[in-house]
Order: C-alpha cells, then sequence, then structure tokens
C-alpha cells in the first residue's frame, strides 16, 4: 500500500518500498538531463551516510537530538554506507538546487531506514524526520560539499594507486631498454642518441611527479565546512557542534579531515575543485603525450619508426588484413580529451557561483566524478594491456642510430659547429654516411679518433671530451 | 553450449547465446573506459544496421555478394535497426581502433542474425561472414563515419523539435507580458523601461535563430563517404558502388545525403563535428545567458529584483523554510556547461587526427551524442517545468520603473544630455525621484510636457519627440 | 595651453593637441590592462567613423541635427576613416563598460576635428558636441556593435583570401605529386598506397571548405542594429532612423548590411561572434592538424618518415650541426592554439552577458581581432615559407610501399580477407615480403596476377578486381 | 657599412647597427604572427642573459671556454640584464623552432656585446662565437627554459605583491562593514541575514589562498635542467657543468633553483607550466566570481540589490544621463576571460608535445607572460579604482533583512521547519512579514520571545537557542 507524504507544496503518494520519500519523488521528476543516478558514484553514498552518521552522533553529544533517534540514524547510516540501499540513491547526477536533492534523497533514505530500526513504519516522521532530525544542525550548504569531499579523497585514494602502478610499469621498462640505443627526436627530427630506458624511464617520472600533485589536491580537499549551515552562519547549529562533528568524521573515515577557518568563505568556494580538475586535467595531459609518443614510436610496422611494439590486442582493420592498430593508446587519449573538457566544466561551473553558495557543485561533482573514474580506468587499461607487454626492436634502432646524420653532433667539441654543419649537409644532400664524409673524404678526424668517439657506450650516455 | 570463433590473434569462446562475436568480445576486454556501451544511443545502433543494408543491397545489385546472402543481411538489418537486438552492441562508448569495434560489432551481430534467417548456425561464417559479406566494399573508414552521420542527423530532428518547442512557449510569454512594464538593464544598472514582452520575445527570437543553424549543420553532416573504403582510395569497391550504396542510403533513411566528391578528404575530415559541436555550443551559451537573466529576474522575493515568478517545484532548502529556489534554470545552466566542456573534447579530438584518418572519431561521438541527449532534455524540461509557469509582478514591476531615476534619459531630446545628467545625480544623491526635481525644483518642463512624456505608452514604446 | 573639459563627475585637463575628450581620458587612466590601443586594429577606427558618418547623414536628412553640423561630422568621420587620427584611439583593447569609452573615444575625435573644420576650436562643444551631435540618435549599445560588425566584416574579406591562395598552394602541389606512390597511414600505421598528390588535394578540399564557413559567418555579423539606441528600444531615434541609417552604412561601407529585426535580441546577442569564433577555431583545428601531417611526412632525415622536405629557412638547433627544423608548420600550429584559446574567451564573454546588454563585448573583440590577425598572418606564412617550397622524395617513398605489408589488402577480393591476413602475420613476423610469401612460398596466386594486380597504376588508384 | 654573416643556410647583410644577427635576422622574417617582440617582457631578456653569464663562468671554471671570453660574455650579460639592449631582441613572442631563435638572438646579441667590450667589431665572431662560445655547454633544450623558468619567477613574485595588496584591501573592507546587517543569499534567492564585512572577509581569505598556490608554482618552476643540453644528454657538456651552473645561476638570479634529478624528463616536460597556468585560472575563476558579486551587490541604483556603491569614474552611457556602471569589476570579469582561454592555450600546447621535446613552448611564455601582466594589472586595478572605495548602503541593506522572509529560519529550533515553512508560505502568498504572521495571527511565539531572537546582534551572529 502506497503512503503519503507531503511537503510545504502539498501531498504525494509513494510506492510502499520506497525509502527514499517526497522530496527525492520530486526530484526524480524534475531533473532528468543525464539519465545517470548519483548512485553510479557508491563512495558518493557513502560518504553521505559518513556525514549523518557524524553529525547524528554530535547531535546527541550536545543533546540536540534524542540519543534513541541519534543512535537509530547511526545504525541507519552504517548501512547505507554498507552499500544496501544504493538503490534509493536514484537523483540525476545533474540537478539544480546545489545539492539539496542530493541531501533529501539522503535524509530521507535514512530517516526511513532508521524508522524501521525502532519499529516504526517508514514515513512515520514524528519519530525520526528526514529534517528536524536527520539533517538537525545541518544545511545542504555543508552536508553536501562535506559529503562530495570526503567521497573525492576516498576515490583519489584509489586513483593514486592505480596511477603509480602505471608509473611503476613505466619504470620497469626503463631498466629493461637501457641498453637499447636509439636515436632521440626533437620536433620530429633525428637529434641525438640515447637509451631507450632513458626514454622509457622520463615516462615513469613524469607520471610520479602527478602522485605529489594528487597529494596536494587530498590536502586542499579534506577542509570541510560542517557546522556552518546556512550561508556559512552557523544558524541553528548548537555551540561546540562544527569541531565535535569534525572530530567524529575524522574518527568515522578515516582522513586528516579539517575545519575551514572561514566558514562563509568555505560554503560557497570551489577552489579546491578547480586546483583538483586542473591535477587531474595536467596528469591527463601528460598520458596524452605519452601515449602520443608510443603510437610515433609504435609507427610502422614499415613505413614508420617501428623501435617498439606494442601488444597486439584485436585485428585492426575491418578491411586490411594483419593491420595492428596502438588501440590502447588511442583510448587514453580519447580519455584525455574527455578530462580536459571536464576540466572545462568544472571551470564554468566554478565561475558562476554567485554570492553566499555555489549552486553549480552537481555539475562538478558529475564532472570530478567521471574524470577521476575513467583516468582510473584509463591508467589500468594502459598498464596492463600496454605498457607491460611492450617490447623493443633493438637492431631496427641501433640501425637507425648508426645510419643517422644526428651523430654529428658528438663531433662539435672536436671540429666545431661549423664543421660539422658542413658534414651534416654534404650527408643530407648525398646520402653518404657521416663516417664516411668526416673521416675518409674531409680527413677531420682520424679513424681512432672517431672509433673513440662512437663507443656504443658513449653514444648512449656521451661523455664530453674535447 | 559455447562456440568457438578465431581471427588472426588466435581463437575464443562465445556463448551460445550472443550474437556478437570473437572482435566484440576482443573490444568488451580491451575497452572498459565509461562503462556506457554504445546502445546508449539505439539510434546509432539503427543507423548501423541502415549502412550494412544499403552496402548488402548495392553489393548484390553488382553482382559482389551473391543475392541470397546480401537479401538475408538485408533483413537482418530490418530487425537490427528495430532495436530486436540492442543488447547485443556493448562496446564502450570510447575506444581506440577508430570506430573498428563498432562496425565490427555490427557486422558479427548482422551476420549471426542473417545465419539464422537463412537456417545456419551462428558462427558459420562460410554461409555469411562478418568481413567478407557484411562488410563487403566497406572499411571503417566509411562505414563508422556514415553511421555516425546518419545517427547524428536522426538526433538533431528531435532536439531541433523540442529546441523550437522552448523558443514558441518563451514567444507566447512574450505576447502575455506585452503590456507589463519594467525596467531594462544593461550592466545591471537601471537603464530605461521596455515591455516584458518584448524581454520575453528577445528570448524567443534568440533561439529561434539557433534552428537555422541546426538546419546548416544538418546539410553539413548529410555528406557522407560510403564508397572510400580504406582511405578513401575506394580500394576492394566495385565501379559504381558509391553512388549506388549512397542512393540505397537517401531510400532507406529519408535523409538528403550526398556523397564526397573528395573521398581522402572526406575520410579523414572531422569538420562538420565541430562546426556541429560549435553550433550545440553556441545554444548553450545562449541557454545558459537566458537561464541566468531568469534567475536574476526572479531574485528575492523581498531582496531581488522579484520582476517574475517561477514555478515552485520542490523545497528548496533542507534548513530554510519556505524557501524556493530556480532549480530548473540552475539546471539547465549546468547542462549548458557539460555541453561547453564536451565542445573542447570535440576540439581537442578534431586537432588530433593524423594523416588519413581521424582515430580519435568515437570520443566525438561520445561527446556529440550527449550533448544532443543532455540538451534535448534541458530544453524540454526548462519548458514544460518553468518557462510555460512563469508569472510577473506586474504590479512591483511597474513600481520599480515610475521610482527610477533611468526614465530621465526620456527627457534628453527635450532638455538636453546635461541637464537630463545633473537630475541623475541630483536623485541619486538626495533619493528624491526624477519627476520632483524635474518638474518641481528646477522647473526644467510644464507638468503638462512631463504628462505627455511618461503615458504607459511611452515608457513602455518610446515615440521620438523634441 | 591645456583646455579644460567637463563632464558630470567633474572637471579635467586636456592637453591642446589632444583630439579626444575628457571621457577618453578617464578611460585611459581606468583601464590599463592590456597595454594595446584599439588602433592596432585600423579598420576598427575606421568603421566607427563610417557609423558616426551614416548616422550624422541620417540625422541630417531627418532634421534631428542641423545640416552643417552634420555635414562637419561627415566630412571629420572622411578624416577618421582615412586614418588620419589613429593616434588618437588609444583606449585599451580590454576595458569596462561594453565599449561606451570606445564610442566616446569616437564621438571626441570626430567632435574636434569637426570643430576645427567649422573654424571653431578643440572643445568649443556648444558647436559640435560629442554626445548631443555625433552620438545623436545612438547608443554604445547601437553604434559599437555596429562599428565592430563592419570591422570585422572587412577583416574577414582578407583573411578569407590569404587563407584561399594557402588552399590553392596546396592544391599546386596536389597537382604536382599525383603521380607519386605513397604509402596511406591510418593510425600511424601502414594502410593502403595512394597518390601524394591525392594527399595534398585533401589539404586543398579542407581548406576550401572553410571559405564557405567564413562567407556563412560574414552573412551573419552583416546583420546591425543601428536605431536601437539604449537596450533595442529606439528611444530618442526619430521614426525612420533606423532604416536610413542602415542604408547609409550599406552605401559608405559596401557591406550588404541589413537591418535586424528584434532590436532588443539584436542589441544583447553575441551569438553572431561565437559562431565566426568557431568558423575561426574550426579552420584552427584543420591547419594545426595539416600542419601536423606535414611535421610527420617529413620527420627525419634518416630515422624519420621523410616523404617530402619542408623548404629549409634557418638553423634549427644551436648546438645539433646541420639540424633543419619544421619551423613554419610549428609556429602554425602554435597560432592555432592561441586561436582555440581565445574562443574559449569569446565563449565565456557571451555566456556572461547579461539581461539587456553583454557588457563583455570588447573582450570578445579583442580575442576575435587577434585571432583574424594571427590566423590571416599564420596562412601567409604557411603558403609562401612553406607550402609552395615543399618538394617530395619520389623515390624513397615508392620504395616504401613496394616494401610494405599494407599491399596485402589489394589481394583481399582475390585471396580472401583471412588468406590475406595470413600473410601479413607472416611478414611481419619474417620480414620477408609480401611478393614472397604470397606468390613464392604459398602459391596463393600467380607471378602474373601479381604483375596485373600491382601495376603502378593499380597501386595509386586501385580498381576492383575479382 | 653593413656587415655580411652566413651561417649553413647562406650568406646574409646585416646593418652595422644590429647586434644581433644573421639567425635573429631570419627569425625575423620566417615569424611575423603578433607582431609583439619577446622585448615586451624585459624580464625574459633579464632572464636570458643571466643564464648566458652562468654557463660563461661555469665554463671558465671548467677550462672550456677561454677567461678572457669568458668573462667578456659575463661582462655582457650584465648589460643585457641591466635593459640596455632590449631593442635587439626582436623576434616575436611566437616562433616555430621550440625557442631556438630566441635563443640565438641572445647569443648574438651578447656576442656582438662582447666582442665590442673585448675592442673588437661585431661580426668578428672569431674571437668570440655565438655558438661556440656564448652557447657553449648549451643547448636550446636547456638555456631556453631555464630562462622562461627565472623569467616566471620573478614575474610572479610582482604579481604575488599585488593580489596580496588586493586580498589585504578587501580584509580591510571587511572590519569595516562588520556591523553591518544585510540579507544572504543563495541562489540569488533570500537565505539568512549575515554581516556584511563577513561577506567582504570572505573575498579577503579567498584570494589569500592563492598566495599559497603561487607560492606552490614557484617551487615547482624553479626546478632547471641546465646542462641537459640536447634532449637531456647532457652531450657536450664537460663533467660538472649542470652543478656549477646551477649554483651560479642560483648566485645570480637570487632563487632557489634546483637541478632535475632526470634531465630527459625535464627537458620536455611542461607540467610545471600547465600547473602554473591552472593557478592563474584558478585565481581568474575566484577574481571573476567576486567581480560578479560586486556588480551584482552595487546593482541598482533603484531596481536592484543596492546594498554597496562602488566608485563612479566614468559616465556609463553615451546616451543614459548619470547612468554609472561598474566598470572595473567589468573589465576584470574580461581579463578572467582572458587567462582562462590563455590557459586552454597552454593546455594544448602541453599536450602536443612530442618525444624528447616540446616545441610549442613558445606560445606556452606567450600564453603565461601576457596571462600574469594582465592579472598584475588586473588586481591593481581593482583593488585602487574600486576596492578602496566601496561604501556600503547601510540602512537600505538593513531593512531589507528586516522585511525579509528568510529571517524565518531563525524560528527553526523554536516552532519546527514545518511551522516555520508555514509561515513563508503565507508571507510571500500574502507580502504581510514574518513577524506579524507568527506572532500576532498564528501566536506561534511571543513578542517577548521574538524580541530575544531577533536582536541585532543575534541577526548578523546567530546564537543557537532552543
Amino acid at each position: 500500500m502506497p503512503r503519503i507524504e507531503h511537503d510545504f507544496l502539498g501531498e504525494r503518494e509513494l510506492p510502499d518500498s520506497a525509502y527514499y520519500g517526497i522530496q527525492t519523488l520530486r526530484a526524480l521528476e524534475n531533473f532528468a538531463i543525464t539519465g545517470i543516478p548519483i548512485n553510479t558514484e557508491p563512495l558518493f553514498v557513502q560518504a553521505l551516510a559518513y556525514v549523518k552518521k557524524g553529525a547524528a552522533l554530535a547531535n546527541r553529544d550536545l543533546g540536540v537530538v534524542p540519543a534513541h533517534i541519534a543512535e537509530a540514524i547511526a545504525r541507519a547510516c552504517d548501512r547505507v554506507a554498507a552499500g544496501e540501499f544504493d538503490d534509493q540513491f536514484l537523483t540525476d547526477m545533474i540537478q539544480g538546487g546545489a545539492g539539496t536533492s542530493v541531501n533529501m534523497n539522503a535524509n530521507e533514505v535514512i530517516a526511513n531506514v532508521a524508522l524501521e530500526l525502532m519499529g516504526h513504519a517508514k514515513g512515520d516522521y514524528q519519530y525520526c524526520h528526514p529534517n528536524n532530525h536527520v539533517n538537525f544542525s545541518q544545511s545542504t550548504n555543508d552536508a553536501y560539499p562535506t559529503a562530495f569531499r570526503i567521497a573525492l579523497n576516498n576515490k583519489l585514494a584509489g586513483y593514486r594507486d592505480t596511477l603509480s602502478e602505471l608509473a611503476e610499469a613505466f619504470g620497469v621498462k626503463g631498466v629493461e631498454f637501457r641498453n637499447i640505443l636509439k636515436m632521440g627526436r626533437t620536433q620530429l627530427q633525428d637529434a641525438v642518441p640515447m637509451s631507450m630506458g632513458d626514454e622509457f624511464n622520463a615516462f615513469a617520472t613524469n607520471l610520479r611527479e602527478e602522485l605529489l600533485r594528487i597529494d596536494d589536491s587530498r590536502r586542499l580537499i579534506a577542509e570541510i565546512n560542517m557546522g556552518a549551515t546556512a550561508i556559512g552562519s552557523r544558524i541553528n547549529a548548537p555551540e561546540g557542534y562544527p569541531e565535535l562533528v569534525t572530530q567524529y568524521l575524522r574518527d568515522i573515515t578515516g582522513l586528516d579531515l579539517s575545519l575551514s577557518g572561514d566558514l562563509f568563505e568555505a560554503t560557497y568556494d570551489t577552489g579546491a575543485y578547480v586546483q583538483l580538475s586542473g591535477v587531474l586535467k595536467r596528469t591527463a595531459v601528460k598520458l596524452s603525450k605519452i601515449c602520443n609518443d608510443l603510437r610515433l614510436l609504435s609507427s610502422g610496422p614499415r613505413t614508420g619508426f617501428n623501435e617498439i611494439n606494442l601488444p597486439a590486442l584485436q585485428p585492426g582493420s575491418s578491411i586490411m588484413p594483419g593491420k595492428v592498430n596502438p588501440v590502447i593508446p588511442e583510448v587514453v587519449n580519447q580519455t584525455a580529451f574527455y578530462v580536459i573538457g571536464a576540466d572545462l566544466t568544472v571551470t564554468m561551473a566554478a565561475e558562476a557561483g554567485q554570492l553566499q553558495l555555489n549552486v553549480m557543485e552537481p555539475v562538478i561533482s558529475f564532472a570530478l566524478f567521471t574524470s577521476i573514474s575513467y583516468m582510473t580506468n584509463a591508467c589500468r587499461t594502459l598498464r596492463e594491456k600496454c605498457v607491460v607487454g611492450i617490447t623493443a626492436n633493438k637492431e631496427h634502432a641501433e640501425n637507425l642510430v648508426r645510419n643517422s646524420i644526428g651523430i654529428v653532433t658528438q663531433l662539435n667539441p672536436v671540429i666545431g659547429y661549423e664543421a660539422s654543419a658542413g658534414i651534416a649537409k654534404e650527408a643530407l644532400k648525398t646520402g653518404k654516411s657521416v663516417h664516411d664524409i668526416a673521416v675518409v673524404e674531409r680527413g677531420l678526424l682520424t679513424q681512432e679518433k672517431w672509433d673513440e668517439i662512437f663507443t656504443f657506450e658513449n653514444l648512449i650516455r656521451p661523455v664530453f671530451m674535447k
């Protein structure tokens, strides 16, 4: 039998099975944009439950919510945090209302779970009310961003691990390829020789730096504004509550959360999201550059660089037999473009905040949650399906070096820049080798000196000589 | 009993129920980024079936695929286009391979449906092969973008209708509010009076222009490259095929498709997507501006502009009783920010194309499909849940005008810019009314002249007088 | 001797030499952001003069400005349009005030020039006043965007010519290279052979399409709102003025200008700028892609693709002798990134418009003027310094094809996709040629058939055979 | 008499007065895109001189450049760093070649200044050669980014100070306005009362956080790669040189520069620029939000919020007398949009780096230098021309609160959320005051209790009561 609920706009019928209530129902009707519900992000549902539990316990301690109700709420939160009621969190990822619908979705589900735990029927809100009990001492203005920040922090932990593993996979290849000589290239032109190991090591270094930036972001988003209530005014929150609920949340989440020193600012500010989005974008830019390189280095097989082979994962063409494509770097490039686009969404949403609140936070949460998910998936895919299986075409890579003009730079300190340039010009025009022009034709150095300079060791790790 | 399929990378086991084959299976394993399968966009699945049907019929006519196989393929395509096998189109929206996985997903499903139609078992590809029959005369390079363009065209048709209805809803309000006097504002400062009808009419005009831009886009994306096969070379496609398949696709889809005059260019070019994305962005920018205005005009109720009321859809706060927020404009703003971000994704993906193909087309399709869906939903929501229910606070709006300094501009031609400026300055400083300063204190014009100038008609639709 | 001017904020001293007046002086003090004055764009100064001339003549005809004053204004405008007073247009490219400072800069300079033409001293505004005469029947809200649109239209004409010349230069290379066989590449992997002429032809086709998009933009920005005055209300403009001044402006500029049908909408709308910016961005995306290709195709000389040579313009390295880099494509890539960034600036500025005006138009003008200038310079540079001097390494390009695996696709219709794939796999593993595996080892076709298939003609322009 | 110089492309004539040489001349001819020379950024010219001086001294100490030449170079660098030769640094801000033209511009000017210091004629490069002496142990790959980073670091120092002063100016207003009661607003709807001081304080807090982010950026860009030479290989640089030159540069610049631990990575990586650009963008987003707020709060004067007055700086309209506009916030908004666009330019340029170098660094430098300049100018302008002169309309702001419905939230703990909501609904419908409905009509609390709750102190800084 359906139950009736009301709010100040009127009455509505809820299915008996629904733990959510009238305000969630209105949200479902009002917001049908993406079709992607908030439970797509279980860490967000979990974080909402954490916040409500922390508030309930603080409210109990401060005597503003009766202990038996507060404790029922806390137990309900445990069950929600465990994922038992994920199917009740149906609000669309993008909504108007600055997160009020998400906050009320949580308040309503938790109230009804608590009611049942106390032996009451769903909807008997006089015993445990979504607003008057579950939401006590809170406002969407503080509960929503706090839950969002906790969820982000936990989500980033997993992302960081995956990214770190990817960096290490590149590092392993750096060691594996350390004695493979290859031509370094700048501006797509042959430059000077190098070790392929140094090239892959640089990928590892490049990504390891991102871990530190993620740590920065996690610190920034660990600042919360519980107790700010409406606009940061602390209205309707008892003395001592902000500090107490923050302490409870530290305990519940295990995160090093801190209370903002300026609750008015903290309530509207989205700077930490912009910073985090920028960090995700930076990593996306780096990953895209690395994948561009992997695709260049594996180009060919016969008419490209062909220095490395990526694992063959699937036939590359519906028409060209035997074609194998760098599909994993390609999908990572595309993920990067998504993340860079999402960063712009975050930027515009942050800029659009007005006065005491940024009402655009839901689209920020949508952008950040999807970006972190996609980046995590992309990093895992890149490592598992590509990096660990990369092999080098050692002989081909070395032949390219020996046959190149770029080795002429090694002669600079010995014969000078201008004489070297003359050799290069002649080699380019005639197709002759640097050796033949320098030693045989022009006699600019002896064969002995040549041999001393162009050892494998000196090509791969040049030592200064004059 | 599972069946075994093989490709040139080896063998794999497929569940008996699967209409897709080994290459789709590899795609599912290789690409797990968004978790959003291509069947989220049923028009795309449908368009793939259209393309395959058109190709089959052209191949039959040209004698390169046996008639009985081609016709089985065509019948299979009809069933796929009708949505019967949507659950078999599971490839992730973002994939590497330039769409090969999507194309092969279609080839495999259609081959197996055709096999069953011909009385064979799934996987008996000697009777109807994904590559050798379904994909005959095609390449991913032409089949994929053609299907994408057909799907976009059809999707845009629905979007256009929804946007048009929104424009008309604003137009209706323009008529309804035509005799409501209000203050026009520039730079958020009081400017000169106007009719509220003209303000809403302008919204209608503004959006109607977008319909023409959508029409431009639809024309551009109606150019297809069937018969280009690999890189535009027409390799493996029989003489006359490009024109014939294009004619079949015109008949099947009812769209005014045309064959590109430069198949090499058409095969790599993504300009039409960039243009379309730009059109979506432009509309998003306009919608966001309009929603900003709606939020400004309904700000208050007591400390804002309060000229209009948006329909109350849900309680606006978990803590502030009676608060009602402009939740629908807010969700539309956020949708706009998503679309603007997605446009950047399209831009970067388009720029990243190399040589004879743009391998980033899948993320372009993801961005465009979601943008059009979200925009369509946003336009419908804005109309249904907001615009049609907007009411005007006529008396308040008019009082603001009568009490304003901005009406002083009406005096310019009569008393000159400088004298008018003097009145304005005095009014601002003292809080006095323009009338009192101009007529009573300074005697710059008679009461009679004042009454002649400041009629309701003249305020709302000023007539030049000197 | 300096002169004194005043406005309603007070008095200020102007140097005797200054044709600009007090409001320009205030603008110079208030806005010091970019340091780039509006006279950097002489077409903008010219267009302001055109607008003021058109208004003066219409005002004269309608009897609202005395003929001798109106005609002095018109003559002053001619001199300003000719560039004689460019040094008086000093307002910073980015300013607050929605263009008021730019409009007043023009009003003041023109008034003082007119005063001198009539035999009065600068500053004797009773004879010709910046507001009461030069600006009569106008507002910044209409005069500024109209001048901006005229300037854009003229600037686009030059840009279009330069872009067209670039497209034709690619077309010339398309003819020159038509009989050079090369490997087509998709996803940076060897695909199927093609003619280098078709590759360069595609660049030409790709850019020629942009000319049509520029034409679209020019049509959209040819719609003006003269007579809208403040917010589109037509306040203070005489009956018949909008149509008359538009006709005058058509005559003066030679452009096919039209009067907007909804002046309220036209006054705040920035859609035409967003569209134009999107067109510039689209061309930038295409140019960047083409330059990426040129850099890839000329990569090497020994360890890259090396199919073409770009003209050597300068030593490429301060340390690597003989290195020559693709510096012109590189600078064009960077220009493209600038333009894509500027498009975002335009987007955000357009979104930020509020109510009856978009106050952010100055930064839109800054972004569009610089983008068009830089694009014009980039197109000219790319043609003159690079495209016309490109040479092909014919022999090398053909050798790459003959030695490739990609030619196996040509065998598809003869021996089937799977047998072809088997050959490709073997060739890749062993390094053997396709010919040897197909004809000699596996006997899948006769030498005679092979010769029939792999003629130069058939490789470069494949004919279907079975 | 002009002198002749040559490089490996041929000979060219240089004007006698030119300190720059043939390679700069070629750059001037090749790159004519922006028309903005690098000397627009004197700190960049200075930093180039610092780098060359540091290298010269290290080369002297290590015995690879003769002491008398190295010391002449060092003295020449001092003069260049002092700005004496800024007019010789004419290379366009955007160039191809990865900075080679800028590096050679510096090498050539310094060589010629050194030659004159040693008593030789310009161009007598056997005594001091741009490549063989000035550029010794260097490559563009290390000298260019090192100079860029030093210049950025110094430029950021000035920007940081200006931003800090702006934050403090808001802080001063925070104190000044601390006892002004006003309505807080969320979602543009009346929320709960607050102090205007807290609103301005939040602006100060918001911007102070940016100072820390700038400090982060300065740390990241203090990592340099001197000694990397080509691609990070250290080729042609003597043992010990990287550490020694870094030490010299620390001394010369006074900055805490550090040598990268992975020179291959450091040579191509642009992560620090992306991070810095993100920080600039974040501040731009915040400034834009703050300026949006200032414009909202000063909207009116009669039909807007009208809580504050911005200083009147110039007449606001060419037609509407007495209109004063928020021109300074407007110009800051526009600056922010420029910076956000420039961040996209940086993002795309960073993504476009390939293999061992990012050739797009010049456009990154253009974007970052202009962004920092414009932001510095915007912050100074905002403080001087706007913030310090803001005044509050105390009485009006308080009246809005007293007359609002939003104060009903204060009743929540006393009468419950639902009873409060009922009052709000009635007030909205009838226009009555909260007081009259709550106390007089419905008797939900006594006048005494009302007075206890609604003290000025409690409105402005609510204390929890039940």
